[in-house]
């Protein structure tokens, strides 16, 4: 009996990296005022197919269900967004800075290192045309990587625009309705050998030069000059370049798009978005019309360069250390006192305090052996001094005999 | 374009009081000493087919993916958990302790109330045959719903057991390979007429009123005597009652068994578990053999106690209000301060602070307007007096100016 590939398993420990990454993501995204949201696991198919695109159309989980629906579990967050703000727009005040943190499905080949579930961070502005919503945009996701212990020195916001190529493009005689095609062309630009790329613009009356130089300016253009600035007046200025060679697979993106990358030789691929001013009026028919933008961050690669960076292991390490450990491990010395012991581990627990205990006689030795295998702090002994306890702080083994009803005085309030 | 029926959207405020759920759960586990533990949504289908009785295969979500593998939403974890505590049995000192939170998938028929899919905490012990771990089980099952601020009045756990009935009828002649049929008898008794029990006791020698004399008799047995001591002990005698009408339809429990029922007429069932102590060995084919006990938890059931029991919602109310609150509202009241007050806030969301500010320029009348309606604590202004700032306390009122650079002396430590 084994588990699907591609799916995970989260045993205790791996329970609790994963719950580091999500419990992070939160408190970030809270702290600039985002609002958690969270929608279905499972979606009418049509809901995926309408996106311009439909990208993620061929790598669903899907089936028929009883009820003879088509439907899908969920590969992306941004269509039930966008349905569930264009049904109730009017009662949310905008901006809207809305987040979740959701699990997504995706069949794809199998490889290594590459799963069939993940779960995505994604925060989203809607209804703010400024570029102060794209900074506010960028400004969270470098915070989100700094929540982890990650520094200048070990990611970088690589950040362009649409706009820019779509200047580019109309420059040199280009018209709108190519631009998609000429968008697919460019993104591929690095990758392909010149002759190729010189071949698919030939068309367009360009070269693969043109489209490398352009590229590799570093030239803020006048939409993203005011977003670089509002970053460097929050001091974030050092993690953000200017990089016109992300242009973002996906049909939808309209401005501004960026990605995040791990400064390493591997450059991972942390986190991408951008804004997609067009898609609500796309997926509502009209009815919602907001600009928007927003991005999505995955816990794997995240994960392994938490893993490979010493500063950010180092923070996992001590988070995980935390929340393994049990506050109090209530030692019983004498059996005849079990239910004297066990008034005294309620009256912990009610205090809120991580408290166990043994659940059958044991032998003393064993009873502490279990308290250090279970990180307690501190272990209160109940046996013949009753109503004294011994209380031990177990990392200096210091220990004194204290009142019973006076033991709760001894603990810290629980964080 | 609509959600399934049967799913949830959970707009922001829905999100808050399931996560509401969610955290109180896991709070009240882990005081416990339980850690955390999760699995796949999706397993293949023999894995629920593999388990006693199969009572909810009719139920899945099943579908055939792109690999040719049948597989199934999960509807329950049991079978999960027994998947993976065998793979890695060795790993873990006995007893585990361990709990989990998953959405479970369901295609239940369509009524009102009835939903598709739905949260549900699951806590199990494994590999502790003694009744102190089922009074810990219970323990736990009524601090968690004490967590939520509910008490003696609101909820009662009827204890009873399997193996009280297995005497019953071992005393009436009853052979071994007829249990599972006069459970389910026992089970109906209550709810069918007394002559429809006494046709179907015939062949046991048995009549309906001898069966109903035994379900109503309070008497604990010695397998349950124990387990009401040690739950005394530490005062929680109170909130449960033996009750031998209670037998659970899974074929699969093997002894003690209890159900968690709120105390209004509407009597509704809050929780249920018991002992199962051959499954595991069943599902591993007899590679693991652990004594295990468990409950499972819901959250739609607990959603609608909460929300009709006055104390409980009000305690819910407060979290709401508090986790709905922004700290700090940084109100940008010259244009040309934005730089500095984009310092400023950055500042504060370093120190923790949930920090919120007007994205573009806007009327200052306008920007305390929203601050209140962000339930902001505090407003600090950023203006002419530059670097001073003046810091507002919204419910009072007060007000005083201070140096930018001290203004996070201001603010306690966020929680």
């Amino acid at each position: 009996m084994q588990l699907l590939p591609g799916f995970r398993d989260f045993y205790p420990d791996d329970c609790a990296r994963r719950n580091y990454i999500l419990e992070t993501w939160r408190s970030v995204a809270r702290r600039y005022g985002f609002v958690e949201f969270d929608g279905p696991v499972l979606e009418p198919i049509e809901l995926y197919k309408k996106k311009s695109g439909g990208e993620l159309v061929g790598q669903l989980f899907d089936f028929t269900d009883k009820g003879e629906r088509h439907v899908a579990l969920r590969p992306e967050m941004t269509p039930t967004l966008a349905r569930m703000v264009a049904a109730r727009e009017r009662d949310f005040k905008k901006p809207l800075k809305w987040f979740c943190v959701p699990q997504f499905f995706r069949y794809e080949k199998q490889q290594r290192g590459r799963l069939r579930e993940f779960y995505q961070l994604n925060c989203d502005i809607l209804g703010e045309p400024s570029p102060a919503a794209d900074a506010e945009l960028v400004a969270v996701v470098i915070d989100l990587l700094r929540g982890f212990g990650l520094g200048e020195k070990d990611f970088v916001v690589r950040l362009s625009s649409r706009t820019a190529w779509q200047e580019f493009f109309a420059r040199a005689g280009g018209q709108p309705e190519d631009e998609y095609e000429f968008f697919q062309i460019v993104d591929k630009a690095e990758r392909n050998p010149p002759e190729k790329t010189d071949a698919a613009l030939a068309k367009f009356g360009l070269t693969a030069q043109q489209v490398l130089d352009f590229m590799r300016s570093k030239t803020a253009t006048a939409e993203l000059a005011p977003i670089l600035a509002d970053l460097t007046a929050r001091g974030l200025g050092g993690f953000v370049e200017i990089d016109y060679a992300i242009v973002r697979g996906l049909a939808y993106y309209t401005g501004v798009v960026f990605e995040v990358f791990d400064r390493s030789k591997n450059e991972r691929a942390l986190a991408g978005g951008g804004r997609y001013d067009k898609l609500l009026s796309l997926m509502s028919d009209g009815k919602t019309d907001l600009p928007a933008l927003g991005f999505g961050m995955g816990d794997v690669v995240l994960a392994n360069l938490i893993n490979d960076t010493p500063a950010a292991k180092a923070q996992l390490d001590a988070w995980l250390a935390r929340e393994r450990a049990a506050d109090v491990y209530v030692v019983i010395a004498k059996e005849e006192r079990r239910p004297e012991a066990l008034a005294l581990v309620q009256r912990l627990r009610d205090a809120g305090q991580r408290t166990d205990f043994p659940l059958t006689a044991a032998k003393i030795g064993k009873q502490f052996q279990t308290a250090e295998q279970l990180g307690a702090r501190i272990a209160v002994l109940v046996g013949d001094e009753w109503p004294q306890v011994k209380v031990k702080t177990l990392a200096t083994r210091e220990e004194q005999f204290i009142a019973a009803d006076a033991v709760l005085a001894c603990f810290q309030p629980s964080t």
